[in-house]
């Protein structure tokens, strides 16, 4: 044994051995956060699961964040509740501002749930984020519908790109169909591309419509009338019965030159008055048929499958798009290049060639 | 000086200095491929800037050739031919077999020439290297064509892919009008997505329809309508004059469907028959009108450079896909992947990020 050689009198006080301070704090602290973040998604969870309006609003807006921490929970979040998903009717809305989207949302809403649904109106509007929520914002327009108990009204998620919009969207049915909702109504005023989007994320795609002077095909979008399961022509009353009921005629014929859709469904014509709550009724009563046709003969889950796989190839390839373009060394090139094939000085290929080389 | 200690007797040879033979014979050799190669394009882009028509095959057939110093060759014989090209009228015709194309194209061809143009004809057929040639394989079917010095007839480029083949026929493109083919007729049958390849790459665009039953509009495929400049009913003879003429007003109230063009082109319907070369002048004049138009308006211009770099961004965007897609680690995962998704065991947001971590 060897003797102390320093601090003989008995006054001066030994080191000892160290204490472990930073260490067990550190370890502590990991532990409950650990437990706090596990805890708070299981919360969630179980919140969501048991139908919790408050719980599932909350991860929402978890799945909306942009924060990173807030991304990994939105993601264990969202996984979790994907086997309890998928079983709804996801129905996608469309029709410029002032066609009566809300009015007839609210009555088709309160329709629904008076048969036994819950229903979530989620909205997809990649210009949100710039007007300051140009549609849902202002949840009054869906007076009845926000004291429905059955009901569960979204606004649209910001977001700097449709993608992003659309992303947070996708993943919000997810939430909202683990939560119990059956009926998932995602409404969009057809911003950008914001209409594909949407059709390929709901299984039914209504297109709300005005009866006008009698040309008023000429102002549908391209590739709307295609995409289109349902053409409703709105307030179709009072004195616009007459022009709805020939504007009905006319877009019943323009939809039959289109080429027959692979899943054997024919587009319908109606006309409603959201207003008077009339026609609403016809409107589920078609989208009722719709399911139970394409149920029957699976097209309802291939069509899912589909959207699915277009879901993942596009989020991949617009990521490959964005990693490329966004290096700097490529986008001056492009610059450059497109100089030069606008002056006929290089042909596409050659400049492509160049650019991939730089990639 | 020193003195030599071998060979001393005259009768042994000296060794002399060595013979730089391989040496002078490789760099003589190169310096003759290089002649010569040079000397090959050269030639090649002499002939075609001359109008020679042996030249401008050979030129198509570099461009079509998948060897590596083929390519090399090409691509130096291409760029020598920009300054010279771009001064065309590009003119794309789709229809399905049957509807008289060949015969449409030798009466309008050979019109063009009476008014002193020169004529190449091209064709996008994508499916050519599986059923060996189905369109312009058999140059028989255009017989005075065909032996009109003023033309120029080419069959459609092999290839294993659309992009392929577009690639190859837009080159071709360049070399015909640096030979100073003053229309270029692009001809397409309309598989998969050819019509939109041939559509990206001419001024104008004509779709060629037969009188049917009165329902033939379900019979067009998506967005062809709304592509078409002008959609002529060809076989507008003997007894099929009347439903010809109906066919033409059925037409016309479809077209009114879409919305206008941003180019404020409004699409043309015309009856004809090729047959008879009854009604081929009236096609002429519209396009020509079109030109005109277009130029005065500068929308000619700038659909053109609209396109170049549409084919720009196409290159790349397909190269950055089939680099991510060929590679044998994330293909193997995507298989594995999609099964998830189909199990909703995944979403496309995860699985995307997953796979795009791979590369």
């Amino acid at each position: 044994m060897s003797k102390p050689t320093k601090n003989t009198s008995a006054l001066n006080e030994q080191a000892g051995i160290e204490q472990p301070d930073a260490l067990s704090k550190s370890a502590a602290q990991k532990l409950q956060e650990a437990r706090k973040k596990k805890h708070s998604v299981k919360e969630l969870l179980h919140g969501i699961l048991n139908g919790n309006v408050t719980a599932l609003s909350r991860g929402i807006t978890l799945i909306e964040s942009t924060a990173t921490k807030h991304q990994e929970k939105a993601k264990a979040l969202v996984e979790a509740c994907l086997p309890h998903s998928n079983n709804s009717i996801r129905v996608g809305i469309t029709g410029v501002p002032g066609v009566g989207k809300s009015t007839f949302i609210e009555q088709y809403g309160n329709l629904l749930t008076t048969k036994g649904h819950k229903v979530a109106v989620l909205a997809v509007d990649p210009s949100s984020s710039l007007s300051k929520g140009s549609i849902l914002g202002d949840k009054t327009r869906m007076e009845s519908l926000v004291t429905n108990e059955k009901a569960f009204i979204r606004p649209s998620a910001s977001g700097d790109s449709l993608g992003g919009v659309a992303r947070k969207t996708r993943e919000a049915i997810i939430l909202c169909e683990a939560a119990g909702f059956t009926y998932i109504i995602i409404e969009t005023v057809g911003v950008g591309q914001s209409e594909t989007a949407v059709h390929s994320m709901t299984d039914f795609f209504l297109l709300l419509k005005l009866a006008g002077a009698g040309d008023e095909l000429q102002g549908i979008k391209r590739g709307i009338m295609e995409m289109a399961d349902a053409i409703v022509i709105n307030k179709a009353d009072g004195e616009n019965i007459r022009a709805a009921k020939i504007a009905k005629v006319e877009f019943n014929r323009a939809l039959h030159l289109y080429p027959p859709k692979s899943n054997g469904w024919i587009a319908k014509t109606l006309t409603c008055s959201a207003l008077n709550n009339e026609g609403v009724e016809e409107v589920d009563t078609v989208i009722a048929d719709f399911v139970s046709e394409m149920k029957e003969s699976n097209h309802f889950a291939s069509k899912r499958n589909e959207q699915q796989k277009f879901w993942l190839l596009q989020t991949i390839e617009s990521r490959l798009k964005s990693d490329f373009y966004n290096d700097e060394k490529i986008s001056a090139e492009l610059e450059k290049q497109l100089i030069l094939l606008s002056e006929n000085k290089t042909t596409p290929f050659a400049a492509a060639a160049l650019l991939l080389e730089l990639s």
